[in-house]
């Protein structure tokens, strides 16, 4: 406080607290990070928010651009340093951290890369907010999800991939756009390995409880007359479309970080396809990290849905599982 | 859950949480803690909500109509007892419940009345709620908020009287409808004993900067060309025109505490005419609470503003302070 | 504007508008259409809302308490008239005023002396807003808005009743509550008439497209294990319930007909259960309305999905279509 | 539709209308244009939203990422083109593109190459949308909303320039951590040229009423105690800084010019500093756009506050003026 006048204008009862209730970290100031922060403050997700990266210039240019703008929303506290310390009490920490896929490079050596990044901020992370939940963003987001649950030490509800969340999500727009009708009223879920791999449940698609499945029963295979088929290929695509066209992806998968961290925030209690520890679900045996229906609260992934999967399904996740195992096998701790 | 289904569709991660962050207690579901109930749910000031009321079907109606509508909402939890031990852990406890003025009644009878009653309430809410900040919106809202001070023995930051926040919105209504701009840009504070005592600081009234009374010197007088005088006249009979034309006024009493309610609990530091201990404030001796406006965060109220007073609204002041001192004095406790 | 100040204060560019684009009138101010009002309001849902009662004093008692709340929500306009010119223009009209059921009254008496009501409300409705869609809350609602469209010569598209979507939404509370889920990850739809007969289709309660009926299929039935049949009862009994305890149901109902309200003023083509024109739908010959899952966006309903019902839920919905009809053969318009 | 499936789901009513009523535009698909889009997406500020660009790719691009997201928000049409047959209807159209100052290029130069480019597309704005408003956000930010106005032809009171009022939220921003209250408790104008000439109005500067000056009458002056002078270079360095810093400036602005349109597609007549025309203000003379306090409702910029300014304030409006009126005199249209 300006000694001088605010002493003039105001008396103290007792000193302000510098603290908000809700606060969150984002680790990672790349346009992933940046529009899961705006995202966040937009919709008033958080209290408080803390930006971590290690480009010192770029953050404090992030923080400040943040700030002239929170008088057109609540007034949200924004902090931002190289130093962990200011993400001291966070209740939820999301890492958007991570090295991109050299031409050539093999996945096991780019999810080395990502391991010792991890190495770097998680302890960190852990240190000054111990009881915190982690939602990992940074790709392959599945063996990155494992690989912040063993570094951590922390138990497997508190260590959640953004996962098929997103791909879920561009799935219901595609959906809804066919059927012209609001994407929360169009339901289909995307579980698996995030990307190429991803399983659509064409079991669980309907609308108002109608099953898709059940006006066309080739929904989704290769000879739908309805091309379904395609729905899903699009949802495959898109990442690689919108990569190719604008150089990245921010705004959906920073809307759809957003909503997971409202959830365990508010203890909503919603329910959303992300990446979960699977070890013992659908006959899958390792030690790995795929995205399923899982409810979301306060002290992170709560319960995982059962779905119904067909033999393709289940094959197809057991097969992910396989790879992302072996590569994790690989890897140096 | 239901055993059963329960446990076919879902695996336990982790149990669930049975408390969300962000608790409110609301005491009393008569027409005033109801509007203070819904403007916070609509608005997802708290992420979990507590009614309690001497009337258990009363209160059992009105917490299922409210959850019956939590799907139109984020899923905020609600509960409702008449046993406190349902606020458990409330950041905030609104306190509406109270006696009405009996025909013929003094104030000093129907105070002590109150005072009864709070005896009755506070101490439970204390009990469970140890750190809790108490708003206090029964009436006569400033003898009340003192009773609600010297009967729970928390500091003065953490119990705050509703008081002319209210009455300063009302202020800003008629004033932007004079001008034909939105409220929140004609800013203008009323403080004081809330309703007729109250005093409208005609010094602060602006928009965009521009003080009225530099373009009308006579602004709020008795001989005002531009009649502003009115407008204060039209606040202080508005409790008693509405009260004539519905029974009581619920709604807009309803969005001011829950606006309070907001910068408490999000640590917001916004700045409001509610009811704090005054004593030493403007020439105060006195132990009594009034509205000055003051800075509320998460530890409740932090500062309070030293505004520039004519010897006129100083002088109402004491004379408002003076008074309820004086009832003070005969309340048993 | 107060010539003198306001000509000081400011220079007029050009006149200001005295309306906004997103009207909405509510016609009737008990506590359901109070609900209705400040649901929108709070949710910003409406940028100008209009009261029409017959009711002058506790009409404008109502208005006066929206308005002070103003300053704490969006500028929204407010205004409120026993003189229907106050709607003109509204986009939206919702009507919730309507005769209640007296001792002994048969419910052919209670709905001519409704129909009596509607017959000098819609007009006028019509007449000042030649394109808005109607709302109808009030009771019975199914045949009420039967009346509206006859009495309104709108096309079916043009009069929806709330019908079903509160039945619906009671129906997916007390589901989440047994699954300890949010309420919009537990999927469920109660069609038909609203009340007692309502129906509750069972093939499409689900979560993550989970459905309940593969896990137990005897779900709902009267022998169910799980007791899910209970939920039912609990959703037709809830409106009993709370009438009986608070005197009647306000804020559910209210937020039910704002979501409503919203899909159809941002376009936003959600599914509701509300009441539609059924006449060939589900094999019913009769020009009744009942509650159906519906596509709401800026025209009305746009399109009614066909569940597939079992015999026993079709030829429930035949015998309430019978029954609604024989009433209407006996109203005189 | 899917003709197929659709056709098996759903009966339709009536064809759904393929537009909602509060479209924007954005031209231009850079930071700043994105950051202002996705404000109002997260906000609910429009309930449709046309983006415009010539770069296809990037265009898709963004419009796709959007659009992925739109599940996580109120169901919002978005839709992109390179056509600007893409924003016909539209109530507001925001300008962010144009060119940026070459290394040595003279601002007259720069000007000129973006009065060319605004030939191109306000035109095509207006023959698409004749009754929409705009708002100029690209820099110099002044002399191209006098360039907009003049190639619209369009009344002033319709085309408006973002200006001074990120500059008013920076220095509030930079008020309220001085102060320790929440920026919207803390009141402050700067008006005038955005960017180094700028005029913080010392005199309207205030909390709760109590204006600043009054605590310390050298409040902003070069040899104020407090040292408050800062604060405004603080704000003209403040673009300078984050460019240096992150690349560019985008978030607060795109809060900023959300915040404006909502005031315009709400009529809610909040008062912002914004580039008007200001000729006949303060004594000048010239055909210029300056930011002024000015009063925004559905028809555009109604009324504009006659501040009480200094002689040096004025001063520096006028030099202001006279600086912008040569360059403008240079222009070719």
């Amino acid at each position: 406080m300006a000694e001088g006048i605010g002493a003039l204008l105001m008396d103290e009862v007792v000193p302000a607290l510098d603290k908000a209730g809700g606060k969150v970290t984002v680790v990672g100031v790349g346009q992933v990070g940046m529009a899961c922060a705006f995202s966040m403050l937009t919709q008033s997700i958080c209290s408080e928010l803390a930006l971590v990266d290690m480009a010192a210039d770029k953050l404090r240019g992030e923080m400040l651009d943040l700030q002239h703008g929170v008088i057109f929303l609540k007034n949200i506290k924004i902090d931002a340093s190289t130093d962990y310390a200011v993400s001291a009490g966070s209740r939820v920490c999301i890492i958007t951290a991570g090295a991109r896929q050299k031409e050539g490079e093999s996945r096991l050596s780019l999810v080395q890369r990502n391991t010792d990044i991890f190495k770097g901020i998680i302890p960190q992370l852990i240190k000054h907010s111990p009881d915190t939940i982690l939602i990992i963003v940074s790709n392959p987001v599945d063996i990155l999800t494992y690989v912040a649950q063993k570094v951590s030490g922390l138990p497997k509800n508190r260590v959640i991939g953004s996962g098929c969340n997103l791909d879920s999500a561009r799935f219901r727009f595609h959906l809804s756009q066919r059927l012209n009708i609001a994407p929360n009223s169009a339901h289909g879920w995307i579980i698996g390995e995030h990307g190429d791999s991803s399983v659509p449940v064409w079991s669980g698609v309907n609308v108002a409880g109608v099953r898709l499945r059940d006006l066309n029963p080739l929904i989704g295979a290769k000879d739908d007359p309805d091309k379904f088929d395609q729905l899903h290929k699009e949802v495959v695509n898109s990442a690689y479309e919108i990569i190719k066209l604008k150089g990245y992806t921010s705004w959906a998968i920073g809307l759809s970080v957003a909503s997971l961290t409202s959830s365990i925030m508010k203890n909503q209690r919603r329910c959303y396809s992300v990446s979960v520890n699977v070890q013992g679900h659908h006959g899958i045996t390792e030690d790995v990290f795929l995205s399923l229906p899982s409810v979301l609260g306060e002290n992170g992934v709560t319960h995982i849905i059962k779905q119904t999967l067909t033999d393709a399904e289940v094959h197809q996740l057991q097969a992910s599982a396989k790879t992302l195992w072996e590569v994790q096998q690989g890897l140096k701790f």
